[in-house]
């Protein structure tokens, strides 16, 4: 499982920090998490392949969140894309897009599918085989998801050594990763838990931004491998959090010690402050495993 | 008169170049031209003061074109403006903005004006007692226009060694700068062209993104200081330019000597082109004055 921070500052762009934008490359899938202005230049600088990407998710319409998608959208027809774009995101959504390219007489030639959201609850959103994502209801100024995107378990592990000390056809093998017991040609049975290992733990992300401090979203985000959650201000600004909707430092660690998440990433730091790294020194007061999110930072589980 | 080009390249964002945005400064005023994504960041790089802009001319609704115009009203609220701003633009801006600003419940503190431009034929769209700006209609995919902006004239100057020699009250100082003759107490009539020179050449600006090649538009810009003409082609590719409304490098040039102007600047590059030189010399066949524009070069006339 592997982050890239495209951008994680709040608010407006400037010259050498980004909006929101992520991209989580999860069993084989490449999404993208929010796409604030500027989104698609990110993507070349991070050499992020545009035709990998195949489904969006908008947690919320603040622009900082989405003014980059209506570009990348338009970027992809120019770039003749042919695959179906999946877009999840609150209503309205589909009007906003649609109606900027119905006036540069722009349409897409590929598939584009739009996903509104106007559950209060969280709801599956996307699953295939790999992986499954749902919606992490968020408290913020207008309606907001965060998301929850679960690897789904792999097969178990054929034990070669083991397995060879048998005479078993290979046909057999699918049907023992699946966690099927041998019959024997002379009737023996042969347990699963003799011929296999635990497959590799299902890895998954949560991306909680943005959002007031709320401990209802804990149940859904309980032991994940990795929590991203917003830490707009610092302790010496906890009084706005309410008017805006957002959290502290501290507020996101308390998040990530009662959810029992192994990591932390901090990001949509307030552009008034100068050294993120007291993010950290703040959170860490309470949630020991916790970095700083950052622009074209990757991180790796 | 002082050009910034923000963006001058077709299409969309990259690592390094931008799509078309560019700052006029011309008799005290500001002008913003067009509002590619990523605009707002440019004029941060290239240190033009938000709160000067007041006026945003955009040529049409093609993404390159506009896409970062939503994102810069957003950002002129948190940067709590308090003035108005006045955007110039075809019909549907206003509609692509609003909702925009009304999903995202930000609607901006400052007074917003909309001026929606449907006319075919040239209109005057700013005035004042130093600039006046007018549409140049354009022959592109869309309906779309070019700007033409004017200085006034100002007034005479007064010859202060030419006024000394005669007992003039400074009362008249005023109407004497506005071409009036001087009646002495004695009756004497001392002629205007003896007390004062003329005042400096208006200068003026024509931006003509994105067109076709188009002598149409030849009259409008006459003999003006500076022509922008876009030249998304190299000869090479001149076949193009029917099907995509753009022109070449040699076109921009022939419009540029039809119409007498000074200087040339050229852009709107496509992105298939590794140099930009060869637009320059191919234009430099048939005009001499042309200037490359690119990303942040400045232009002072």
């Amino acid at each position: 499982m592997k982050v890239t921070i495209l951008g994680c500052y709040s608010a407006t762009p400037r010259t050498f920090t980004n909006p929101t934008s992520q991209v989580l490359e999860i069993n084989n899938h490449i999404f993208l998490i929010d796409c604030g202005e500027g989104t698609q230049v990110e993507l070349r600088r991070n050499k992020i392949r545009f035709s990998r990407i195949n489904h969006i998710f908008i947690s919320h319409l603040h622009g900082d969140h989405f003014y980059g998608l209506v570009g990348l959208v338009s970027t992809f027809r120019m770039l003749n894309r042919e695959n179906p774009l999946h877009i999840y995101g609150p209503e309205g959504i589909k009007e906003a897009i649609t109606l900027q390219l119905k006036l540069s007489n722009s349409w897409t030639d590929y598939p584009l599918h739009f996903h509104e959201l106007t559950s209060e609850d969280s709801q599956v959103v996307f699953e295939d085989d790999k992986v499954i994502v749902s919606t992490i209801p968020l408290q913020h100024r207008i309606y907001c998801n965060g998301f929850l995107f679960q690897e789904k378990l792999g097969d178990r592990k054929l034990l070669m050594s083991k397995v060879l000390n048998y005479d078993i056809d290979k046909v057999y093998y699918k049907s023992i990763k699946k966690g099927k017991d041998v019959i024997l040609d002379d009737g023996r049975i042969i347990p699963n838990s003799e011929l296999t290992d635990d497959p590799a733990p299902a890895k998954s992300y949560a991306f909680c931004s943005d959002t007031k401090y709320d401990e209802e979203k804990i149940p859904l985000i309980q032991d994940v491998t990795t929590l991203y959650h917003e830490s707009t201000f610092l302790e010496s600004h906890k009084y706005l959090c309410d008017k805006t909707g957002h959290s502290t430092a501290i507020e996101a660690a308390k998040i990530a010690k009662k959810a029992n998440v192994k990591n932390l990433i901090l990001g949509h730091y307030s552009t008034r402050y100068g050294n993120i790294e007291l993010f950290k020194e703040e959170a860490q007061t309470v949630f020991e495993n916790v970095e700083i999110g950052d622009d074209g930072k990757v991180f790796k589980y």
